[in-house]
């Protein structure tokens, strides 16, 4: 568990809580292979980053759950949202773990990133430039998915994370993308959000 | 840990367990929130079974790296392989509580289970029965995804696990799909496994 900024109570739905660390536990175990196989820090620090969202996460669930509790039989149907938030939360930690095995300089056997990389869907990570045509589109007019073969799994705006970004959902300059998809759509995408690229075909 | 079958050593190139291991922890969490969102038991069971696998794969690399490694440089070569391998082991663990708790027929809050239902993508698992079309047909030749929107994520035959299976994978009579996609895809397939639907349109 790294450093925790001061909890604050907020009065938040156990279940909206719980989705959130759901969703972020499973981004981070896949940021962190990709992290350790293609040994990107940048992916590295991301994990460690939303490691600690998850720590807050979890400490926000408990209390909410703590409150939402009044007899027995809430108590026991409390029960298994916390324990499936505990297990959210170790998933995290072990993603974290392979993260500091990245930003530690422990490498991966070349051998090891060969049998991976074979694999056909990558991820990738860009910075939106100020000249990309990606900049105050939606997902939803750039259909990246059909035109190249590209999904947007996260993106990062400032220490604002995005999970799973639907179609009104915009890009924005200065957005971090995390993408899953064939290594040439994550070619492709990385020379749009660079603004090397202006245009895409249909 | 669960009970063991007494380890027997092999020599296996450490690619093969770790992508095995990696593979199996990813599919193991999405099994295992399925399982506690949809109370599925059998589900939580087929957890419980890959986490024994995992941990024999992490015991059988554990001595293929020893053997590995001859001098310091492979040592710390192998290091990282080591690490990655624990965090898989650590996900893989944390997927068999979850399952633990479906066993022990702790029920998920039913907001929870709904806001997770509202997720566009599910899991199915169905047995593929001796009228189905399915059976005996490749993947490839099958098209679910473009046809129904559904892809296989695992077949499971026997004690055997094929893991994201390849076009080339053929369905066989009494195998177990593990599927994702829309409630649509994964109703329509269903019927298919089960033989009361007998055609795919295009």
């Amino acid at each position: 568990m790294g450093a925790l900024e001061e909890i604050q109570y907020k009065p938040i739905p156990v279940r909206t809580l719980l989705v959130e660390m759901k969703d972020l536990s499973e981004l981070m175990i896949d940021l962190a292979y990709s992290s350790a196989l293609f040994h990107n820090t940048d992916l590295a620090r991301d994990v460690l980053e939303l490691e600690k969202k998850v720590d807050n996460l979890a400490l926000l669930l408990k209390m909410n759950v703590m409150i939402a509790a009044r007899d027995a039989k809430d108590a026991k149907d409390l029960l298994g949202v916390s324990l499936v938030s505990s297990a959210a939360d170790e998933i995290s930690d072990a993603a974290a773990d392979i993260a500091y095995i990245v930003l530690h300089g422990i490498g991966i056997h070349p051998a090891v990133r060969e049998a991976f990389k074979r694999v056909e869907e990558q991820l990738g990570r860009f910075i939106v430039k100020r000249d990309s045509i990606l900049s105050g589109k939606s997902l939803r007019e750039l259909r990246l998915a059909s035109r190249i073969g590209v999904d947007i799994i996260a993106i990062r705006r400032g220490n604002e994370w995005i999970i799973n970004p639907k179609g009104r959902d915009r890009i924005l300059e200065g957005d971090i993308l995390i993408v899953r998809g064939t290594s040439l759509g994550i070619e492709e995408l990385g020379r749009l959000a660079e603004g090397n690229l202006r245009k895409l075909e249909d």
